[in-house]
């Protein structure tokens, strides 16, 4: 027979074990975190008409989308967001839904990049937004998922940088610039990567800033200080113009508005250098940073928009999103080795040790798994060392032993697998088991 | 501005939170049992080499794969099951892997279907598998975590039916049908559609069956009775025959150790006409019905494989799997009508009353969060009246309404969205509020 190379297409990924488990877990926090806002899941295909998808982000996005002919003939696209389908179905279903439209979607999407700069060709989004309203109550939830989402997955040292598109809106109106934006704001973005002067450049290259211009951008992007103070600095700058000056009221609003529903000082940090490229934003702007490795870039990012969905209906839906980065955070929590090395979501080992009492050894682990703790039973009565080698390389925490012994005095050798040590159970009526398994297990970790 | 028809492509679909909702549930439910058994997720790209999936499914799935050249020229297919991928991952990692290898994996697969019966283009498939094992207590276990699973989803009344291929194929043998067993098995398949005479009619047509050849099949697809009777017949049918013989014994040893494990008697139903017509299955068979629906088809089918990755490697790799139907499940619930209709994962509502109050609401949502509720906040100060339709029509179950009366009291009205009955509750210290709401909602459904 000749053989095929299993093989994967470069810039795509298969996960193991040991990595689903914490992505699972991950997914699983955000989709409950989500929903403790009353956010929905909703589920779009991976295929779509390819004119629903093209033009719809940028040219860069249009180059990477993958798309063919069907079997009918239809020109199809994958999808390379969640926004794009996220439009395409608010304004499909308009006359069902209940504004304002509070969705998340996890899902994975597609795009054909340049495999070079360690980027995939496939990974997985994890957006929310609310649609349908221009109250900032929406644009302070989105911090405080935020904030609640990564405090559930377990990291307490992280910042929210807040800006607002208007005031940078404001100051590029008063000094002529309001038709370069776009190209003003890609060049802030890379404030932090190129630096005062390397941006200085780019304005004057890309976007035909004079020297004068070029100064006013950069002065605006690098005002430092605590809140309050760039707030009043912000005030001064846009003073008389109402876009800028409604930028500030709005960074105030939602400061106020945070700090209100309790979340600490200092979690939320004003800073407007903080452009984010995409044109759409229109109002507030977010990115969160973990405070212990920021130079892995932006972990969560989104803002507020004031159309989601114009290339499809003329109904006007504004509103605001964010979206976690998964696979960078992942990449984050592995270098700060906070992921568990662990390959089974199961942390109880059963060994099939007397060949005559597969039953016994089934029922056990029944018992365990009603106490709320995964059990596996291995499914062979080989040698017990050769089980504990596998119990081993599987990453369990706790073996039950049980030989002709054992099930003739009605007990269990309770063995913990990391320090070694072992003690005898009865499985007489009582919770013996279940008590001891509770000491040496993390409760209801199945 | 010329706006685009937002629609989705035949044979796909969009889920709308009201089915997303139950959707996910049921997806999360798989995974909580899959786990406490020790099964691992996994993910696999959904685009492959097309040589990794052309050729190993039927001559339809062939034909059914999506394919294209990707931006590489790369011939490039999109799964059309999760089986491939699995036998090119174990292949590929199979150094790697800690044997046996136990697996589950929900993701979305694609096939160019006829949309005509019904069918989907793009489905999600739930599968668990155990590769690298001819032990029964494999078979045993399958049988345990369909149980388990089906239970857990709240369902009481199914039956999962079980054969082993390998009788059928000492029968096959011993009436000289051993070449024909795949057109053969195929119309057995059918025998619960068409019927006796119709199965007949296609041995002879497409199997080239005598009579009396048709007639020997028959007789064995119709054997009835309980397990034990139809078992003491299969033992007389296969007599002498070594092929028959270790199918009945393996048939004997999984009924038996299923009871050991404590599943009630009758939950496994031996049922010989169970062929399922995929090549690949070589011993234990399993179809699972709703006693209440069975019409439906099998919701969770599995079986017992030789060789899962031959075309990738020359590792022997036999295993057992099984996979729920998720869309059939939903299906069949909702016309059973036991999906709650909710369209949001919150219950709790707390409209937005007093403009002044904002950070007020915020931290009572964040509260009534802590206790395990989740809970939305409406975001624009509207009349009453317009904020409560909106609950009523997104389905929440508890309203917490204050406004000026309230806070000045230190209080907030506990409104029974499905009564309309309502009370007045304390927010001072202690824990009357978390009281109320667990008399009031399940426990814990955030």
């Amino acid at each position: 027979m000749s053989r095929i190379e299993p093989r994967t297409l470069k810039g795509f990924r298969d996960y193991l074990p040991e990595t689903m488990i914490p992505r699972e877990r991950l997914m699983e926090t955000a989709r409950r975190v989500y929903r403790s806002y009353g956010f929905s899941p909703i589920d779009t295909p991976a295929l779509e008409y390819l004119e629903i998808l093209s033009g719809k982000g940028s040219d860069e996005t249009d180059k990477q989308l993958y798309h063919f002919r069907d079997h009918g003939d239809r020109a199809v696209g994958m999808r390379f967001d969640l926004t794009v389908p996220l439009a395409r179905f608010t304004a499909q279903y308009q006359q069902q839904l209940a504004f304002p439209f509070k969705r998340y979607h996890i899902a994975p999407v597609w795009r054909g990049e340049n495999t070079q700069a360690g980027r995939y060709r496939e990974f997985v989004q994890c957006d929310f937004d609310t649609i349908g309203t221009l109250s900032m109550a929406a644009d302070i939830e989105t911090a405080l998922v935020i904030d609640d989402l990564f405090r559930a997955i377990g990291i307490e040292a992280f910042t929210i940088r807040i800006n607002n598109r208007r005031v940078l809106n404001g100051v590029l109106e008063r000094h002529g610039l309001a038709e370069k934006s776009t190209a003003v704001l890609r060049a802030i973005d890379k404030l932090g990567k190129i630096g005062p002067a390397g941006v200085a450049t780019e304005l004057a290259n890309t976007a035909d800033c004079t020297a004068a211009q070029a100064d006013t951008v950069l002065q605006l992007a690098q005002l430092e200080g605590d809140n309050d103070a760039v707030l009043m600095k912000l005030e001064t700058i846009v003073s008389g113009n109402a876009t800028g000056e409604s930028g500030v009221a709005q960074l105030r609003e939602v400061l106020a508005g945070v700090a209100a529903a309790g979340v600490p000082a200092g979690r939320l940090k004003l800073d407007v250098s903080i452009a984010r490229g995409l044109d759409y934003y229109t109002g507030t702007i977010y990115e969160t940073f973990l405070d212990s490795l920021p130079g892995i870039g932006s972990v969560c990012s989104g803002g507020r928009y004031d159309n989601l969905a114009e290339m499809f209906t003329s109904q006007h839906l504004p509103g605001i999103g964010a979206s976690l980065g998964l696979d960078r955070l992942l990449a984050a929590l592995e270098k700060l080795e906070l992921l568990p090395k662990i390959s089974t979501p199961a942390p109880v080992f059963i060994p099939y040790f007397d060949a005559q009492r597969l039953g016994d050894y089934l029922r056990l682990a029944k018992r365990v798994r009603a106490a709320g703790y995964g059990a596996e039973v291995y499914p062979d009565p080989k040698k017990l060392g050769q089980q504990l080698k596998y119990a081993d390389k599987r990453g369990f925490t706790v073996a039950l032993v049980a030989g002709e012994q054992e099930f003739a005095a009605g007990t269990v050798q309770v063995k913990d697998l990391r320090s070694g040590s072992a003690q005898t159970v009865t499985l007489q009526p009582g919770n013996e088991l279940e008590t001891v398994l509770q000491t040496l297990l993390e409760p209801r970790t199945a």
